[in-house]
């Protein structure tokens, strides 16, 4: 099991990940994205995936084209940990 | 616009590609996908990224560590035409 996120931690989230907008109905966070065209989205999902592999913590994402949605959870918490935190402004320094 | 799938080819859809169904509620078809792990997962994903470049066709997709599934359908047709057909038995060569 991972430690939840604590409550200090979740008050200052919208601080913390000001790109990333709660789950409706999940104790996760998303962010929506758009690039040029599919290259560049499928370019950046490439990135994201070795982010995933370094840390072990793997996104829930769709693509539809230029679009990307990532959402962001630890199953092994039951919602959201520290982990998604570090994966979400990893993203985030990414996109520069 | 890309001419829509014709009713014979519809017909004939179930035995062209049988590991394909029907999007409920859409003209689309979908495919679900288990693999090892993240990794495998996403190394098929970019082989079918770059058949989405190939013939300028790319899927509505979403992952999930080692799940993919995959939807197809022409937005230039409004719904299945034969570019479908060409990328779902791209997809499942693939897939050996």
């Amino acid at each position: 099991m991972v430690e939840p996120l604590s409550q200090p931690r979740r008050d200052a989230l919208a601080g913390l990940l000001p790109h990333w907008a709660p789950t409706p109905g999940r104790d996760a966070i998303r962010r929506e994205l758009r690039f040029r065209d599919f290259s560049e989205a499928f370019g950046f999902m490439t990135r994201v995936a070795l982010l995933a592999e370094t840390q072990d913590h793997h996104p829930e994402w769709s693509n539809v084209w230029n679009r990307v949605e990532i959402t962001l959870t630890t199953h092994d918490a039951g919602g959201l940990s520290e982990r998604d935190i570090r994966m979400a402004q990893a993203i985030d320094a990414l996109l520069g």
